[in-house]
């Protein structure tokens, strides 16, 4: 046996002596990216059952990994939640990657009046959340949520949880400080061309919506995510 | 006149009627990008003389600007300096572009012994720092400092001012609370497979590194230096 640093989530149960095949994408990165052998020994993981190592069985067309012991228990990851315009493909995809390194718990792709796109490729987004929880060492993947307008998602939300709103306006308060004062919360972050406003008064009738500032300069909007999400989550998760 | 939403950093002095042609990149921006006519009017800006109006005469392979009058006064920009190990190619250019968006003074790119790269395209980190700088309303464009080894910048630093050196080790306080206690300083982020022994034995001894963690889950290295700087810089510039 071997021991490789390879770290690989599962939908699949796991449990000492399970044994199943791995989907497409595991078999392609692990016998062609990878080179793994029989014998070899990876980490598989899920959200219910925490961390395995795993033993695999590389045939020609086929991996099967017999799941050994567990090396980390299951565990909640808290996080705040990324509720984000449809940015352009690029800039959205490195968002869903660095939120989900940063422990985001679900990210939401809002359409909004001044969003640049209608449509998100939800596969894609998700295949790269569940890539960077692979490697950042995360126990969970953050679920990615259908495309959905402003307005609804507002309207679903506990009003007793603080949303962040990123707001280029003068009297907001620094993210840093609002969190002090209000609480673990969530974030949202609008498209490049900011909020409409029917938008803006959408946000400010809708009860926990704190507007706050994320400095002086002019942020591009993933930049404004990603450095939101970094206030946030360090501070959630101490 | 036609006010353009258009902003260009010029190395050339800014005073009411001077008049100057511009160059290349700048030349090609307006021309054929924006497509900007005679009478256009862009920003233009400095670290020395602030932001000021200008009105162009477009001609067929040349763009003459004369500056009209100043609409933004010459400001420091305080912030941290980033020094940074040498990433691979497009994640070290991801660092330059995000940092300068929070703000960052200078950049610093380091040579370790785990480092991906012993070369960097200065030229094109210097220009895409100059862009981001434009889109951001800074009116300074960081420095990007040449490829220097880890021990020499250590040994050319002030011990009074912090520089926060993101590590994975336990004991290691969070950076926002490092900030808090030691106050503004610079960071320090390392190569993707962290720095090696003498390396580390290197910052144990060199006076005012502060080991600081952030958060819990594995960073990529460029992730790192972005949600460090989000934390640092947001917090250094109120």
């Amino acid at each position: 046996m071997s021991e490789r640093a390879i770290r690989l989530h599962t939908p699949v149960e796991l449990a000492a002596g399970v044994r199943f095949g791995l989907d497409a994408r595991a078999t392609h990165y692990l016998a062609k990216v990878m080179r793994a052998t029989s014998g070899d020994v990876v980490r598989l993981f899920n959200a219910r059952d925490g961390e395995w190592r795993a033993e695999l069985t590389v045939a020609k067309r086929a991996v099967t990994a017999t799941a050994l012991e567990r090396v980390r228990p299951a565990a909640v990851e808290p996080g705040p939640t990324l509720a984000v315009a449809a940015l352009k493909r690029a800039r959205l995809e490195l968002v869903v990657e660095k939120a989900t390194e940063l422990g985001v718990a679900a990210i939401q792709p809002l359409a909004t009046a001044r969003a640049v796109v209608d449509r998100v490729n939800h596969d894609r987004l998700a295949a790269i959340a569940t890539e960077a929880a692979e490697q950042s060492e995360r126990l969970t993947v953050p679920a990615i949520a259908p495309l959905r307008p402003l307005d609804a998602v507002l309207a679903e939300r506990a009003g007793d949880r603080p949303l962040y709103a990123a707001v280029e306006r003068a009297d907001a308060s620094g993210l840093a400080e609002a969190v002090a004062a209000h609480g673990a919360g969530d974030l949202l972050i609008g498209p490049e061309g900011g909020f409409a406003a029917a938008e803006r008064a959408a946000l400010a009738a809708a009860p926990g919506v704190v507007a706050v500032s994320l400095g002086p300069r002019v942020l591009r909007a993933e930049t404004a995510a990603i450095a939101g999400l970094a206030v946030l989550a360090l501070r959630m998760s101490g």
